[in-house]
């Protein structure tokens, strides 16, 4: 289930993000303002702005998928360096299609995967609570905020948008 | 895996809100302003202010365990007339006890159940899909909508209070 949870949960946020940032061109064409304008913003003077917001949700979706698949060299790079929409759309762009390269079997072993991270010095945690406490709840939270940014600037998004659509079945 | 990513992951979430919520709560004592102005504080005019987040967070919460067990009836009614931040942390605890009378076995079948909706006519989601692509993303979604609002309002939350503590292992 890791990789329904991570490769296919994760493009399909990553798609609706993407979605989410056109919106905020079209406002921001409708508004005449500069698309930077929305890109810089934040909720808080410290907190990470727009374009950081989209660069850690693109990285926390990367890192997860190649930590937890134990392929970390295989993600690609990225120099932060974005400061257009276009740009940060490539981004999202190389990210679903870096996700695409994965299978299912990819997955296999990696709920008891030992997953370390600089940060946590010589600590780890297994692939399965990484996924579930880690990477999980922080991709939600960053599209979530790059959303809201929007959202408290005027561009008109929903619920929807960022859920994406649904697989009914009748 | 659907026990631990809805029950004990979204039981982990409501009390990591509960804790941000506190930590608003020694803000607007700090500041000597009303706790319900923060509760009635929302990011955009026609966004939900915080107390309704707070309200549908536990709302996806309760509501999904019910319905992927089969066991709609079972879980608490709240009359959606909380005032104040006491009565906000007793639904939170209220739903908190509620998950905690789940077990994993009572999610046998949850990933095929026909998951239906009011409001979405005759068509329904599977289990699996229900909790990955809907309730899933929407508790996420609350969470960080209620910590966002506060973080806007210039309380001092941090990842750390969002994610909880980590499992890990050395």
């Amino acid at each position: 289930m890791l990789y329904d949870l991570t490769v296919v949960q994760f493009s399909k946020m990553l798609n609706n993000l993407s979605a989410i940032l056109v919106k905020g061109e079209g406002f921001a064409e409708a508004k005449k303002i500069e698309m930077s304008v929305l890109l810089n913003s934040r909720l808080a003077p410290d907190q990470f702005n727009l374009t950081r917001q989209v660069q850690i949700a693109c990285d926390t979706a990367k890192l997860a998928v190649a930590r937890l698949t134990g392929q970390e060299d295989s993600a690609p790079k990225h120099e932060d360096n974005e400061t257009t929409l276009a740009e940060l759309q490539a981004r999202i762009a190389s990210v679903v299609d870096y996700l695409a390269t994965f299978t299912a079997e990819d997955f296999t072993g990696a709920e008891t995967r030992k997953i370390t991270h600089r940060r946590w010095e010589d600590k780890y945690l297994t692939g399965r609570d990484f996924a579930l406490e880690h990477a999980i709840p922080n991709i939600y939270f960053h599209v979530t905020t790059a959303y809201a940014i929007l959202r408290h600037n005027g561009v008109e998004v929903g619920k929807k948008d960022y859920l994406g659509a649904m697989p009914f079945k009748s």
